[in-house]
């Protein structure tokens, strides 16, 4: 479409009343043709005589121009004229009797295009805001990425964002692997891909999850468009309104909206410094009738978020037990998987699932790419067939040029080489805020020490306030995610996430030294 | 991620017990390294020990070679040896006291990793198929795009597909935009973008809208993955399970199971020759009481799928003004706008609401790139804001990729293009496919004459059944769409739907030959 047709272009001619398109006045109608336009005469003649209708510029009963006549002056032929009105009567805009001139017509309603959207409202017949059927918290209050947040001032350090830092994308190595994936596919990559997710792109992410101790076939991968895609399709295969699953506390701040968006209450279990407490998950289970037993438990073994907690083996076998006992499906966010800097590999959860209870959810987003959208679910073949149905149902498939980018990036090792590049850098932020907390926060200030990831949890003393903490942070240059966030119910007992996804090791050093001023200060006043 | 360790061969060489890499055989333990993969050789060493423990080659108890002899054996650094054993500990492999030999440990349980997954299963102890908690219909039987589709053999025509013709696809001028989209934006389209759709995708989309009569900002539109997408959106905000929409019977196929997804239980009203039974639904909505009245009503007032129907301005108004009333939303799936090939425009009910009511829903799948996922919402808003935290609360974001290559594609004019180019063909196979039916179809067969669009509807006289037809007509060459698709509880009267979408003109006279042939040899058999 020519690309100065901008609705506030269009938008402010019609309200001043000015020629839209200059090339040639005409006397009987305040408008003109663009004979270079792609869009077609007639319909440029229908469009402004509708414009002109709306504004009340020409009245209901107002006779318009015959068609010999209005054909010449508009340099066109008559038939395109006669086009036009057709159209335009049997949008409700004219009439005519056989043979006699066109009048506008005086419908019992007439359609409203080009009225300035701001004037509606007043007549609504329906509050928008409220007919959300199962209410959600406010989004925004969750920092939710993708949405426009408010910008720091130019000094404020960013230790809240959690994503794959912009300034890090392989930008000329993911360059080419679209140009590679549109040169490898033909047409084919504007096309509707299989529902399940491209075959290159299974059976490299395959491929990927052995290498961390899972065997998932191809046939056992769904592709989605990112993790949190994945979970909403997990919990609309697992649940319904009224259902529980359980989480730990705290946890990734975005599940406790997505739990309430499929009206399903979250069952919180307090996370303890080895992973979720597990006497309280048994005896929990113990509990439950079989009527209102939860449907799932959501966990991040690996680089907790926030807490950056990695939970040890033994952990991880006895959830396990726990779980298959209890029939109860185990949904293992492994978001970070990659980002270990420091000591030793812990396997997924997933990788000793014999019996088939772990719907394991993945995501390149993290560390590359997130704009691509590109996740998945490793799960038993059947959860990933009725997975796979429900994504079909939804979206009928996903992104054929995103997933073909991804397995281009993976299968000429780029993804590899990003990762070593960025580990390399992250190991150094971790270093830089983890020497940073030890040099400048007061001792009374608790954190975890994570061996991968991006996030550290500072616990504060009780006699500072969490959200003081934040505010003040943030007017001392440093924005850091307040506590409450991660949690449901369950209260935050004074607590803020750092991470360190979006800040160099600069950054990191200056935003430690601040906190640490910040929280003398407050610790000698409070 | 090396190319040559793709599962199937992984799986091979561990079932045979043949080495996987062969570069240098070790006669300690049955593995090599592969000196020249970007696979760190502690990694390595880590991933083949590992698959020997759990084929059972190495058993529980078992001595594993010193450190400083496995080192030089393998050509790498002691220390690369002590490294791997690490993991394997921490991973529950391997067990060893202080300064004595590493043995195979027998875990409580040990990690599965590298057993194949057939071999599951049999300790299964959640039943997936039967999990899901909302039942759907077989998504199978719907013929869903994106699925793998029974081949049809060489030389059955289908009619049955309703989708953008990959052989039309604008190849060359999407290439570009890929291009130009990639050239202008850094790496931002790589990254999260705007949830609501990027500035410049809503923009175009803004001026495309009024194009059609309807005046939405880019405030007032949401891009979604896909039309499909947004009516999963649609009806995660306005329903719960157990409410009720209306919709028309028959309708788009796909629309049932997305109900039965969503729990929502569809109320039919047939459709007439104008379009959905006015009467009908005053009748419906004056019955229903406050607690039980539908939540939504689902239309397609142009080339209505599958009957092609178009209906009058006057069907429209009153529609609208029934809604208004009993403050019904519209669904308004405008899903083939586009496609008019002969006769009168009319404009979407969307662009009469000035009571804020309507919610439209578009995309440019039909037409072209259905690969790249792009669709949208033009609506009130307030819908549009909750309908973007309910996007964001499910996927984060859009794919910013797809959406700046569309806004390319439709700034640079290629999107106009190749609207003009494909009416053209498909005015042509509309031609003939009217024409075919009009030569070769029994005078007792009755069929839609839409203006536009991808399909005719066709009435079979009782003598024939329609389940037989679809068979035979497989049989004899021509794949048709059965009726029963497009209904959810309403019986199918005896119907099929043809769809010129991915049929040229040959094809489709060829195909209406060969249904005709069919038809009167049934009627006489009959």
């Amino acid at each position: 479409m020519p690309t100065d047709w901008s609705f506030e272009k269009i938008q402010f001619a019609i309200r001043s009343g000015l020629p839209i398109l200059a090339r040639k006045v005409l006397v009987l109608l305040p408008f003109t043709l663009d004979t270079d336009s792609s869009v077609p005469a007639y319909r440029q003649i229908c469009d402004q005589i509708i414009g002109l209708v709306d504004r009340g510029v020409l009245p209901p009963g107002h006779r318009l121009p015959a068609t010999r006549r209005l054909g010449p002056e508009l340099g066109v032929h008559r038939s395109t004229v006669v086009r036009a009105y057709d159209e335009l009567r049997s949008l409700g805009y004219l009439e005519s009797e056989a043979g006699s001139y066109s009048t506008v017509r005086r419908p019992e309603r007439l359609p409203t295009a080009h009225i300035a959207p701001s004037t509606r409202g007043e007549d609504a017949v329906v509050d928008w805001e409220q007919a959300i059927r199962n209410p959600i918290p406010g989004a925004r209050e969750y920092g939710l990425l993708g949405s426009p947040r408010t910008p720091a001032r130019g000094d404020v350090i960013d230790l809240d964002r959690l994503a794959a830092d912009p300034r890090l994308a392989p930008d000329a190595e993911l360059r080419r692997s679209v140009r590679q994936g549109l040169k490898g596919s033909g047409s084919s990559v504007f096309d509707y891909a299989e529902a399940q997710g491209t075959h290159p792109l299974r059976e490299a992410l395959s491929t990927w999850m052995l290498r961390h101790g899972v065997a998932a076939s191809p046939d056992e991968i769904l592709v989605t468009a990112g993790a949190q895609r994945g979970l909403d399709l997990i919990l609309r295969f697992l649940t319904r309104p009224g259902d529980r699953v359980v989480v730990e506390a705290p946890t990734y701040g975005l599940l406790h909206p997505l739990l309430a968006l499929h009206g399903v209450e979250a069952v919180e279990v307090p996370m303890r410094a080895d992973g979720v407490d597990l006497d309280r998950l048994e005896q929990l289970l113990g509990r439950a009738d079989a009527s209102h037993r939860p449907r799932a438990i959501y966990t991040m073994p690996t680089f907790h978020n926030p807490t950056g907690i990695t939970t040890p083996q033994s952990h991880r076998e006895r959830l396990l037990l726990l779980c298959e006992a209890h029939r109860l499906p185990i949904v293992e966010d492994g978001f970070e998987e990659e980002m270990k800097y420091t000591g030793k590999m812990v396997l997924p959860v997933k990788s000793m699932d014999s019996r088939g209870i772990v719907l394991y959810v993945g995501t390149f987003s993290k560390v590359v790419f997130p704009g691509l959208r590109v996740g998945w679910i490793a799960a038993p073949r059947g959860a990933v067939r009725r997975l796979t149905d429900v994504l079909q149902i939804t979206s009928i498939s996903g992104n054929t040029m995103a997933q073909t980018v991804a397995a281009r990036f993976c299968a000429e090792g780029g993804f590899d080489a990003h990762l070593r590049r960025i580990h390399r850098i992250y190991r150094g932020r971790m270093r830089a805020l983890l020497a940073g907390l030890e040099a400048h926060l007061p001792s009374e200030v608790e954190w975890t020490r994570p061996k991968g990831g991006y996030t550290t949890w500072l616990t504060l003393p009780d006699r500072v306030s969490e959200k003081e903490v934040v505010a003040q942070a943030e007017a001392a240059g440093v924005r850091v995610g307040a506590g409450r966030r991660y949690f449901g119910k369950c209260p935050s007992s004074g607590q803020v996430r750092l991470s360190i996804s979006c800040a160099d090791e600069d950054e990191i050093g200056t935003a430690c030294r601040r906190l640490g001023t910040l929280l003398r200060e407050m610790l000698v006043g409070g």
